[in-house]
């Protein structure tokens, strides 16, 4: 059985269940609580050097890591349906806007980065939240740009099918909701994420719908 | 003519030299100077709306963004020699340690982050350098475990032929190294970047050799 480590509020997991979803794979759930610290066990550091969530267990044994490689491998031994374009061209948009926000927003954002901010640098609260809002504002503005300009854009963030962009990005959209990061200046964006949000294999997928959500 | 919009110290930039290096492509760069402002300039918003380099222009006239989408997009249209590996646990494995660097060390260490640390979070020169020093130490750790324990490991971060991991690699050990990061508890990470850098594709893209080194 695969098994998925995860958190139900962790972004990265969260992107993983989407595509776990969308192939209409079925796995188990051990959930790692970031809060209690779980991460840095000794059964999770075996799992995941780093200390992070998610790894996948896949059902001949593998143990994986990095969400967006963990997406691929779904994608490369379970095609159907597919989760990037079938042109190169689409291909590399595609893992642009997903790493947008999987290199440029959500890594300096997530528990690790803010823990940091306050305890090692003794950032106040209102100072912490403006340096979450400043990374998402400049995330989501170029995302935004892209998303409307470029022709590439359909009902979803690349044609007319959920891709690895897509699960990038609604993750991230939820996570600056709890943010109070509001998307009125992000029309495209919320078209978007509401047409995903429609979709049972989004649905599912969000924290609130985990087991281990509190 | 494949034109590279980028600057000599950015890792980003050099990963995708690199590449072009391996697969014997020849193309032009165009430097965007970070120091002087000029990512921000009109001309690269309209390249790339985050502000950022690289930007990679395709002969066909493609204008490219992220780097490690670029990489796959060249290993795509040119398959050899190939960056990744061809099973698709070895791909994950590739993937995951490359986005261990790019999507968990880089993204916190690069100039717009810690020009964000002193001037808006007014962080002095020593904190900087130890929130530096702490986001390499996390990542390296990890890194160091994986290559040291894991079979996958060869000559190189995955068997013995460079692929996408040994290209976010040696950009990053250069840059930990600017910032006084050194080496001696990585072993492993050393042995793999000198033998890297033992190659011409890697030693004509390191930043001293380009046309904007200062």
């Amino acid at each position: 059985m695969t098994t998925l480590y995860g958190y139900f509020r962790s972004s990265a997991a969260y992107r993983v269940r989407i595509a776990l979803n969308l192939k209409g794979l079925a796995y188990d759930q051990a959930p790692v609580n970031l809060i209690k610290g779980e991460q840095r066990s000794d059964a999770n550091l075996a799992r995941h050097p780093q200390g992070l969530v998610p790894s996948l267990e896949t059902d001949d044994g593998l143990m994986l890591t990095q969400s967006l490689a963990i997406c691929e491998y779904l994608d490369e031994t379970h095609p159907e349906p597919p989760l990037l374009p079938a042109d190169a061209a689409g291909r590399a948009r595609v893992r642009a806007l997903a790493q947008l926000v999987a290199c440029e927003v959500h890594p300096l954002n997530n528990l690790r980065v803010l823990k940091y901010l306050v305890n090692d640098l003794e950032v106040g609260e209102e100072a912490k939240l403006a340096w979450y809002r400043h990374w998402i504002t400049e995330g989501f503005d170029a995302l935004e740009a892209m998303l409307t300009r470029e022709a590439g854009t359909g009902a979803f963030c690349h044609g007319d099918t959920p891709t690895l962009a897509d699960l990038c990005l609604v993750p991230q959209v939820y996570n600056a909701e709890r943010f109070e990061c509001h998307l009125a200046a992000y029309p495209t964006i919320r078209r978007i994420v509401d047409h995903c949000n429609a979709l049972e294999a989004f649905r599912r997928a969000a924290p609130g719908e985990q087991p281990d959500a509190g």
